[in-house]
């Protein structure tokens, strides 16, 4: 959806062409590992295996289980540092091997600082690209394995149970009562041969002969507005199928303090509620596993990331306490979790993976962006931003990482502008003025039937370069405007006693027909950016940095797509850099929900950054008022 | 219900007045702890806390918490072994009193021998007495505690949930998404001041203000024909209400094999039976509930003793590997279990603990008696009998157990028996010749109906005692009969050229209408016998022992209870031994689901004798049909 306007914007030069991510470096971690013969020192947190050392680092370790101590490829060499023997080394090598400092790199666990020999390649580890240009290893919670046992006698009577875990013994496996009540059928319709479906630590299935290849997963983001569902084939870790469509608790209202005040004023509300979030995640679900001609039930995980509110919302736990203060919520990491808990019907015993939300303001969908993006691991000073109705702000260095929540309002959703409109077909969403002629891009190409969040942006932007709207906000006089540009000059004029700047006259050239910004719009997008780059200047300020020293901005969010970087730069909503530092992330919450099934790795990261992050109120500093009302001047 | 006749055979000298549960001492272990001052000596499994070697073996320590490591009442000092610091004992001592020995007893595992000191008691601990006159000390699954949280701030936002779990910091608990459910709202309800119901380790709902006091468990013993539930109050370890009905499922068959067959012939079948047991033991927890005022949502959790059939379709695993050979259980253990599962309306996240298999005809009921009469325990040479129609016996003397099942067929249980009746009203239970006179009891003390179980045994036993049956299990002729009891004599009869014994002559003293034993009956009480002599032969056999060195016989199930320990040996169904060592050992399999709600290390104990006790399967024994022949006889 979003590729078309990044091209553009590519051919415009306003984006950057090089993918940011690939450039990311571990930050955090205590213990250094040297990889000869590349000549390659990581630092990585002690007990991370050197098989994910290696493959965090782009460090190509030979595996074809995915680091799960199986296929016995991953052999390195030890050659300085603590290297105590595995279970599965005393298998693999001989003693004089061990002795040597033979080990399995996926067990080795870097306990302390490491020098090791990585062996050329054999065959080619399995990685997917996701996220911010992020390459992960291939490392599924989902895993399946085929199995052929022998059959039972009367002088082995070994239960079907104890015969299966048996072969699977390299995993400590929990049983779900579903696999159970299907094993001895399964077992004696297939001659003893047959598949485990294991997600995490959970024996949630067996099925008949080999379904080995067929193992699917569904990343959500579950969005106020959009949700987006994204079939993976966990396999080749690509997606098979994208769907998205509006959520069904709209009705309920636009933003998520509407939805928390309906719990409020009416008990009932959080099951209608709940019972919504759920059937549009459930919907998307069927959707995509049509699209991708997948059934159902060989999708065996699921992963959602979404705000603090939508995520209280789809599991039924009251969001009250997160409306008004102290801002409470009821829990940062989720308890273990099924599909059929947020109401999916795929695999009836699939899991589901909930991102853990920072705060009331700052959710799972900021966690799974942040991982989607490497805060955590990039060593730049970078600034993301997820702008919306609620804007959550990130600010780190990958050693210490800042977050808050800043209230920026609905203008950037269309809403309380006078002809605002969500991004949709007839949305003006891009302004330009260019040689004194007013450009516009429009939705759907289509006549413009109101101005979209990044449209408003842009025309506040271009008309501030016009010098048609002063930095504090106004538009300037008539004759001053038509001093400055003559060609523009008639389009500012008066509805109701209101100023207006007309940008389409619609049908017959009356002005209650066209579409325009009007003086209060601009006042509302003051406020939006202002109470923006208050969060962000508070956050550097707490951080010890100015904001031009920030090496980069990640625009994130479906709006934060559609922004233009260098308007963003002009109205002040990000910090004044180059217009090729300010990158746009796309829906990094999705992508990070994607990673979370691709990497059980990537999903304990996620897990990490609760402990890594700070979250920042705001709204109990005393001297926010004052800082907001120095920001709401547009920049010099 | 069996306590009338309990009393009875007491007062008939039949029953040992001594409870010998009282007399058990640990058997299984491999560590010595010495407590002084008492000077006694233990041997238990390393890795046992003191505080449990003391309970196990009578020596009281201190505690009102239970051994949950919260009260710090358990005080003792190791005077010499190994005896590491925990984490609770430097908040509990002085470094001067950790360095005299001081421990918390619950948290000193005896990994080594220890001798140990005990100081006097300042409370009592609290115990119940379950099982065969076990003492058990309290230490339910199920815990409640009370407590009074800090309200949140804007200076302290911690979740709703990780302020309750820092008030819980002594356990590591997972969480149930319903308690997180119902987290908000409690906390908020009552000045944050709730209770939280944990069940083993993990958290599954709060309740605002203090509820400690009510925590309720229901224990179940489903059996193929009756199904009994008892409702225990965890808090003091007393039953508050007993109930039994019928399994439902009884028109699919009386016992396990045609139930078994029912899901072979018609797939629908097992959903079915699945329902109609699980309806049972709902209907049953209801009738408990209102009995003893207890709302079902106090009900935190349920155990489950039945054999491996009736366990497998109350899961609605498929049974039918069991009723064929090799004859394969699902599982030994069954996964972790709601009460919901096997469709137990309780508490809606109640538990369930799940009695495992040691065989397909040694199930969870077995497993549980074992439990319930110390079998792991006791130094003695004991024999357990669950008499049946499919009949399990174990042989031990704590040390070593062996347990094989007997196919003793439907004799008991009054099926395949001319005039047989299952024990309920009319049935003649009790048979006895005295001065020449029959005296019948009859179930209800109405007209006769038919012959039971017990009344079949006590008419063969007393009719070999008369002569009137031989050894080899045929009805004397007529004048051989006169002259050996000539009162007797005119009712050894004839019906449809089958010789029979008249028992009651009904109304008009018409054959047809007559109450008898005849010498089918005679046969198949003969083929039943020596099913279970042969069994617990060949397990005296395996261990080296002979049948008269045992030194207890433990007769269990509802039909052992009814038992004449006298006939029972009279026709060789026991071994010939004094008749005080044989002992009713009551309904053992609901005794053994009690316990395992009052004490999770009884309940491990459950789980520990699978892999103390050897399964014996008889029927590819070669010896087996010449043994089963040479039992058919009656002892001399």
């Amino acid at each position: 959806m979003t590729e078309g306007y990044r091209d553009q914007f590519l051919r415009e030069g306003l984006l950057d062409p090089t993918p940011r991510g690939a450039e990311v470096e571990l930050a955090v971690g205590r213990v250094r590992v040297h990889f000869a013969p590349a000549d390659r020192e990581v630092r990585v947190p002690a007990g991370v295996s050197v098989f994910d050392a290696a493959s965090w680092n782009g460090i190509a370790i030979d595996s074809t289980c995915g680091g799960h101590g199986t296929c016995r490829k991953c052999r390195i060499r030890v050659l300085d540092g603590p290297a105590p023997v595995s279970r599965l080394d005393v298998r693999a090598f001989s003693p004089e091997q061990l002795r040597q400092g033979w080990r399995l790199a996926c067990l080795a666990a870097a306990h302390g600082d490491l020098a090791v020999e990585v062996p050329p390649l054999v065959t080619r580890p399995k990685a997917a690209t996701v996220g911010v240009g992020r390459q992960v290893i291939l490392r599924p919670a989902i895993q399946k394995r085929y199995l052929k046992l022998a059959e039972p006698t009367l002088a082995d009577q070994t239960s079907d149970l104890e015969r299966l875990l048996a072969a699977l013994d390299d995993l400590q496996l929990r049983v779900d009562l579903h696999a159970l009540r299907r094993l001895p059928a399964a077992l004696r319709a297939s001659d003893y041969t047959i598949t485990a479906v294991v997600v995490d630590d959970v024996l949630i299935d067996v099925e008949p002969g080999d379904s080995t290849a067929r193992r699917y997963a569904i990343a959500f983001d579950l969005g106020t507005t959009t949700v987006v569902a994204t079939l993976l084939d966990t396999a080749t870790g690509t997606p098979v199928a994208v769907r998205s469509m509006l959520n069904k608790q709209q009705p309920f209202g636009a933003d998520v303090i509407t939805r928390i005040s309906a719990t409020m004023l009416d008990p009932e509300a959080i099951e209608r509620l709940q019972t919504l979030a759920q059937d549009t995640l459930d919907e998307l679900a069927a959707d995509v596993c049509k699209q991708g001609e997948v059934n159902p039930a060989e999708v065996y995980e699921i992963a959602l990331a979404g705000n603090a509110t939508m995520t209280h919302l789809v599991l039924g736990v009251p969001p009250e306490p997160l409306g008004v203060a102290p801002f409470i919520l009821s829990t940062r990491h989720w308890p273990e979790l099924l599909a059929a808990d947020v109401g999916v019907r795929v695999h009836p015993r699939a899991r589901a993976v909930v991102f853990p939300s920072l705060g009331a303001y700052v959710g799972g969908d900021v966690v799974a962006g942040m991982l989607a993006s490497g805060m955590d691991r990039d060593k730049r000073l970078r600034l993301f931003i997820d702008v919306g109705t609620n804007c959550e702000i990130v600010l780190g260095d990958g050693e210490r990482i800042l977050t808050t929540a800043a209230p920026a309002g609905p203008a950037f959703e269309g809403a309380a502008i006078r002809c605002g409109m969500r991004a949709a077909d007839g949305a003006i969403e891009v302004v330009r003025v260019a040689d004194g002629q007013l450009r516009l891009q429009v939705i759907g190409d289509v006549e413009p039937r109101g101005l979209c969040g990044s449209g408003l942006v842009d025309a506040v932007a271009e008309l501030l370069t016009a010098g048609l709207i002063d930095r504090s906000g106004r538009f300037v006089p008539a004759d001053r405007a038509r001093e400055l540009a003559p060609t523009l000059a008639d389009r500012l004029t008066e509805i109701d006693g209101e100023r207006i700047f007309v940008l389409h006259w619609g049908g017959v050239g009356e002005v209650r027909e066209a579409i325009y910004l009007s003086q209060r719009d601009v006042r509302e997008l003051q406020f939006a950016k202002a109470a923006i780059s208050t969060g962000w200047s508070l956050l550097a300020e707490e951080l010890g940095v100015t904001p031009r020293s920030i090496q980069q901005v990640l625009l994130a969010g479906s709006f934060g797509s559609y922004l233009s970087p260098a308007n963003a730069i002009k109205i002040g909503l990000v910090p004044r850099l180059s217009v090729l530092r300010i990158v746009h992330a796309g829906n990094v919450a999705g992508e990070g929900a994607k990673m979370a099934l691709l990497s059980v790795r990537e999903r304990s990261g996620a897990a990490a950054l609760l402990e890594e992050v700070r979250y920042v109120e705001l709204s109990d500093r005393p001297d926010f008022n004052d800082r907001f009302v120095d920001q709401l001047a547009f920049p010099a």
